[in-house]
């Protein structure tokens, strides 16, 4: 619920909320669309167990945002919860490398980060839209400090080894000379009245005076070089102070260089709902809210246990794993409800007496293959030299895209670029299949011809390709609307006394969100059946 | 300077400064453009003033940003140094009002800042462009941390009290829904063959393929209801997790509505380079960077000097001031120049022997009307109903913007909005003429026909009118092209032993940056003067 407006003198959210305490949440949808709140969440508020549920256990497969997220509203609910987790840390792929962190890879591969105090990557999710509520939600209530997530900076690049002779461009230029040219040309049609039959005559009118506003058109509906266009695309020559100081207009870039470029199809990247601005990342790392969830929950989880086999029956559910800090004795834990958080990929592989429809369901989702390098540099170039404060370049190139840090901005120093960020392709497989060390070099490579200061620059980096990651075995849920069509509702049923949660089980896959309102309706389901005995 | 790209060996950035060097700026900029780097920053870097100014005094009047960067580095390059300030604080506009402070307008009214700890309200300045290069070596030089200001929050209203029936729209729906309308009207007459003079056919191929991804059309070219619009739109139902979670795709505005509205004028307020993200603010209050500049130079203000008199001859210039603590007997203050940072509508009130040019350019300037009303808040409802995190909503209401604030995201608690600011116009004048609690009264009013929370949740606000402040009697230099023209060039000469600086003296009005980029020309030109002897 995005709106809360005062109607008379019951807050509209409580209004709601009293509509949705008697008539349930349909009734309540159609209540706040009613009332003119055109939009919610899919986050439903704080969830409240309410009932008792008389001393029932649940076991929890997973320590990752999913599983913590179910134990702790079941603690809080009055249940005996107990988790496994495959790591020796809490947050599953809500992880952070840092100086002096390993990490081993399938294949065998060992890496030890060596960035700076204060650097880090996130090889995972590493950023949080503004309609995330659920996760928004837990953040405030553990604690988490947020700051802003650059997605747009337009002083970054968009760059294609194809285009313009190779030299990257700024977003600002493609971004404003795309939307002038687009408005001059449908002023010119409108002023042609080629437009009657769609727009009417008065609207026509207004349509050119927006397309002037909108597109920076001059006085003739042109998009040409002069200070009106460069108050929006940026000058040759900025505005000063004192003598000689007027500013030099700029050039915009021909249309036919902006189509054949295809530059225009990176800027969905900027504008997309989930991209949006104002987006967060969490102070310190996106590891802090694994922390903080475990900071509540850590006491129930059990480390390095690797689980071989779920099995249910009339009265519970026997889960069998080893520790594979001492491997060798299988070791078996029980309780009367459990909630598997286990990615797909690997749940696949594991022995699970569930129904043919949910067994299905678990293997009909392939995973996404990511590749993600952080790339340490001796000096913020990108901010000194190129005025890039953050955001993300685009390029044709295999790296797919360069992000700039969201913090610390402008004080010099180190920092880490996220100097690959594939996904899915060709160019994920690739990466895949080379060593880290590879991966890194290649980054470097291909990031010079953006930023050629990055051979100079360059100190260390670490290369995370999510197919290798052995928790996972791929990056995310990776849905097609025909398979979430026959299997998506038999992955999220309860099954006897088994409930799959996680990123895979939402429609929000990959996105941390995701994992937390699957994890809240599977909770809440389960809870129902519980009390219902 | 917005490009450093390593060129055989040598930086680019080490190139050009050999070119400039030897030969100056003109042939440098020439040498810029030709080396591929488009663009030319207001700032040329640190200030360098080489040559022993033999023990020359200068005087500066003002220890606003113009005047403080003028004493840092006249002081750095040899000169003694002392600088007369009316207020009792350095900084001038550059200024936060926070609880405990007490503010006097002209007019006599006193107001006592109410706010909470950390709460705070900045009056002038308030948001710095990636761009204002000069700012940011500043900030960067003297340790003020900054942190990214929002301008542009998706989620942010536009509202217009004559359409929609009053409702406010979310910024992501008129500007993705506009250009969704457009791209299907040009589509669509480029399907037609409309515009075969001005594209040719090869292009327009690619035009259409752009107008898809750009405008969100679907395979028609149509821009529709549908899961693709909600994308980037937003959805009426977000996707959830479990079951049951499916998105429920949002209805776009229909283009007459957005036309009729008129609320495509504000989308401007996004895409201005002045505007485009990544901008800053100082962490705690704009007056970070004037307080960081005292630090260096406090030792030199003298403070609560009103200057009556500015006398120039061939060996000095000798200015007359009252101590407004000690008021009745003039004092004076010599040196062999002076630097005067006074705004224009003061000074033109001061008597001060310069030529008739520099006499008239300081006639000619108006000074800009702005009122910003700062509102504190019990809640920070804009956050927890309405997901607004930092940005600007516009509105056709007196009070033009409501900005949230662009810190302290999501923790809940107080905090206070900028419920009013104006820029010139029938309003400024109004709000002016008013009580400064009537001011308040009113921007709460007008503000809760956006934010129906204002009436509850309001506590306590402050407003400050820039044609009452004593020390500026208006906002800010506002120069039209033909007074340009005529007198700016003659305002920023130096004349005889007197230099002006000040935004007022720069090619951006009302912009820190102005001030001191103004600053360092008018000092870089002095030091030529004075070692020419």
């Amino acid at each position: 619920m995005q709106h809360n407006q005062v109607f008379n003198g019951l807050s509209r959210r409580e209004l709601l909320s009293l509509i949705g305490i008697t008539a349930g949440s349909a009734v309540m949808y159609q209540a706040m669309t009613s009332l003119g709140l055109a939009e919610e969440s899919g986050y439903k508020g704080p969830l409240k167990l309410d009932g008792d549920p008389k001393g029932a256990s649940v076991l929890i497969l997973g320590a990752g945002l999913a599983g913590m997220t179910a134990a702790l509203e079941m603690r809080q609910a009055g249940y005996k919860v107990q988790i496994l987790e495959f790591n020796d840390r809490a947050g599953g792929r809500n992880w952070t490398l840092r100086g002096g962190d390993t990490y081993t890879e399938l294949g065998g591969e060992t890496q030890t980060c060596e960035f700076d105090e204060g650097m880090y990557l996130n090889p995972g999710p590493w950023r949080i839209p503004y309609h995330h509520n659920g996760l928004l939600a837990y953040c405030k209530r553990l604690g988490v400090a947020l700051e802003p997530f650059q997605q747009l900076n337009h002083n970054a690049f968009l760059h294609s080894s194809k285009a313009f002779g190779g030299k990257p461009q700024r977003v600002r230029h493609i971004k404003t000379d795309f939307r002038g040219h687009v408005s001059e040309l449908l002023a010119k049609v409108t002023q042609k009245s080629q437009l009657e039959s769609s727009v009417t005559k008065e609207d026509q009118e207004i349509l050119l005076e927006a397309l002037k506003s909108w597109g920076a058109l001059d006085a003739d509906y042109g998009y040409r070089a002069g200070h009106l266009t460069s108050e929006y695309r940026g000058f040759e020559k900025d505005p000063g102070g004192g003598l000689g100081a007027a500013p030099v207009a700029g050039e915009p870039i021909g249309l036919p260089d902006i189509l054949n470029s295809r530059l225009w199809g990176n800027l969905a990247n900027y504008a997309l709902y989930e991209f949006q601005t104002t987006m967060f990342q969490p102070v310190g790392g996106i590891d802090m809210i694994g922390k903080a969830f475990a900071r509540e929950v850590g006491d129930l989880i059990k480390y390095n246990a690797k689980v071989s086999k779920i099995e249910q029956n009339d009265t519970g559910v026997t889960v069998t794993y080893e520790d594979t800090k001492n491997p060798g004795t299988p070791q078996q834990a029980s309780a009367d409800w459990c909630i598997c958080t286990i990615p797909l990929t690997i749940l696949s592989q594991i022995e699970i007496n569930v129904g043919a429809p949910m067994q299905a369901a678990i293997e009909a989702v392939p995973y996404a293959s990511s590749v993600k390098v952080g790339l340490q540099f001796k000096r913020r170039f990108w901010e000194e030299d190129d005025l890039i404060f953050g955001g993300v370049s685009y390029t044709d190139l295999p790296i797919a895209q360069i992000s700039y840090p969201s913090t610390d901005f402008n004080k010099g120093g180190k920092g880490v670029l996220l100097g690959c960020y594939t996904w899915n392709g060709p160019n994920s497989y690739e990466f895949t299949s080379m060593s880290p060390a590879e991966r890194v070099r290649l980054a470097v490579e291909y990031g010079s011809q953006i930023h050629p200061q990055y051979k100079d620059e360059f100190e260390t980096g670490i290369a995370v390709a999510w197919h290798r990651v052995p928790f996972t075995l791929g990056c995310a849920g990776d849905w097609t609307e025909e398979a979430r069509k026959e299997h998506y509702d038999n992955l999220c049923q309860i099954d006897g006394r088994i409930v799959l949660a996680g990123e895979h089980a939402s429609y929000i896959p990959a996105w941390m969100e995701g994992a937390i309102l699957s994890s809240l309706d599977a909770v809440s389901r389960l809870h129902q059946r519980v009390l219902a005995g």
